[in-house]
């Protein structure tokens, strides 16, 4: 009765970006308290005189988002939590309130989604956040994630994606196209279990992309470090989907282009050698790889000797004009577009 | 590698508030701005010095709260949206934002999922809150909603479940049992439809109860009424798992018990001629069907006279000292022990 149809587009055709674009085309904000709806990492709502509110939903889904074969339950649980505290610290607020919904099937006993609550509050522990409700239902297969964060921070703090100027400097926190390569390891030894049971797994020497993969962290001590340094972000986002993805949101909402150096991408020798055994370019793992959870943020080019002796952040660029485009100057000099073939969970389908 | 247990409990023999139970009577509260955790239709979050700020996610799963056979796309979106705005008025609070997190398929393509927008988008319309955000992903099969919404109550106007008084008058607005007959009849329809499709569902008469289940209303109004007629409930909960498992919820956090007269329960005359087609007792629909999101909320003894008028709005019965039980009192006078035998989505697994 329902799903009656005259044209049919398929969802990939457009991508994820695409899509919430044309759901969300003809949105009108009626409520002053709405600040900043979607096109961020998180909604922006008024809270008092001196701060916003900050709310964000991740959905995470068996089969497209992680794979049981190789997903310890603590882990998810303590991944599903981070995700989302993630897109608070891209708004350089602190996280403070979860609501996870879980829907299982029953497959899932009840001491498995118990371990997978004890990943949660291992997140909400170490990053001083209370869980403070959800909802929980069975689903008619596999395991389903709907996890909301809420935080706050300071108005004169907040960092949009929107607010990079021409000059600004292109930084980025930690590492990148470790959790890609953690990833590529575990599907193949998957593969190896699957068609032998009897082989273990070989993980040896890549506990650090596997530990990428499987337990990302949201940098909120770098926010910190930046505070304590009084550099405000112009602009910041998460690399969820992968630096191309991250950078070209900012550029997009910025109004701005931006130039990378391939030389500077910070990428760990663990990730080299990984993309290198899967004959693999480690700058392909950190530009378009996901799940690094780091941080990309612009900030004014005055800032850079209080940035520049910050452990854990590179420079890695800077913005420019619109015109001269969105481009990673490779190491041999040459000037590439950047084009966005990251992590799309609609694509990848 | 993972899922490894030793023993193993089906989610079914604890069911969806016993497993709640488990998975969250660890819980500590860290942050200040942390006013009600777990619990509660909405968690509470402090927003500035007059206002409180609720927040609640609802999962809506294919194949567990709907069915794609006789939910109209549009419908299924209002109702998503619909579902998590009760939540908000529960608290006697207004919605204001909603971030909708949406899981689809293949099966379904974009024009699907524009019309389960429009149908969320007449929802944020009428009940005058803006869309935010969300996530976008595929799924494997399957739709599944996670839906987020946040609003605001008034420090002085909040109403939790914990807060009823022995004494107090206990009101429910709107009919109750309706939706639960509108499922029932879109089953059996369903069913007559798959053995022979050509023969059209006959839903003749019971448009209302069908509307009750697949269009439902948070009831706003109601709480609107109250406000000009100058009545705080001294406890609330809107009605998504049936009476007798609200009332319970109401009693056991306020711990106290509860009188409910069978003869003053509001049914709708669709909904008693669906249920004696059915072979089913009215009241068993009115106390253990779901999905009516009406509101149950007591009241002191004192505001009668404000209430007693006000269309819409039945006093069902009053709330007792805990020793006296949780009853229903039947139209043949006798009292009989209320138990929670509601939809409860974990259970009907």
């Amino acid at each position: 009765m329902s799903e009656k149809e005259t044209t049919r587009t398929e969802i990939s055709e457009l991508g994820e970006f695409g899509l919430i674009d044309l759901l969300t085309k003809n949105i009108s904000i009626k409520n002053k308290s709405t600040i900043k709806g979607v096109g961020d990492d998180t909604a922006v709502i008024e809270k008092d005189k001196e701060k916003y509110s900050l709310v964000t939903t991740d959905l995470l889904i068996e089969g497209v988002h992680f794979d049981m074969i190789y997903t310890p339950l603590k882990h998810l649980g303590y991944k599903a939590a981070i995700v989302n505290f993630s897109d608070i610290v891209a708004m350089n607020g602190n996280p403070q309130q979860l609501i996870v919904g879980l829907s299982a099937s029953n497959r899932f006993s009840v001491e498995a989604l118990e371990e997978i609550y004890s990943g949660i509050y291992v997140a909400c522990e170490k990053y001083g956040v209370d869980l403070v409700g959800g909802d929980t239902t069975s689903s008619p297969s596999g395991l389903f994630f709907g996890v909301t964060a809420v935080g706050e921070v300071a108005k004169d703090k907040i960092a949009y994606r929107s607010t990079a100027k021409s000059g600004d400097l292109i930084c980025v926190s930690g590492d990148l196209g470790g959790a890609y390569m953690g990833l590529l390891i575990l599907e193949r030894e998957k593969k190896v279990f699957q068609e032998n049971p009897d082989i273990q797994p070989d993980l040896d020497g890549n506990d650090y992309v596997i530990g990428r993969q499987l337990k990302p962290e949201a940098r909120l001590d770098i926010i910190k470090k930046l505070e304590d340094a009084k550099i405000l972000p112009t602009a910041m986002i998460d690399i969820s989907d992968g630096l191309a993805s991250e950078i070209l949101h900012i550029c997009k909402s910025s109004d701005v282009g931006c130039a990378l150096y391939e030389e500077k991408l910070p990428i760990d020798a663990t990730t080299s050698g990984a993309a290198n055994e899967f004959g693999l370019d480690p700058t392909t793992a950190a530009m378009n790889g996901g799940e690094d959870y780091e941080l990309l943020f612009t900030i004014s080019q005055s800032d850079y000797e209080k940035i520049k002796n910050i452990s854990n952040i590179s420079v890695i660029g800077h913005i420019t004009d619109k015109s001269e485009g969105s481009n990673l100057i490779s190491t041999s000099g040459h000037a590439v577009e950047i084009k966005a073939q990251g992590w799309d969970a609609l694509r990848k389908e």
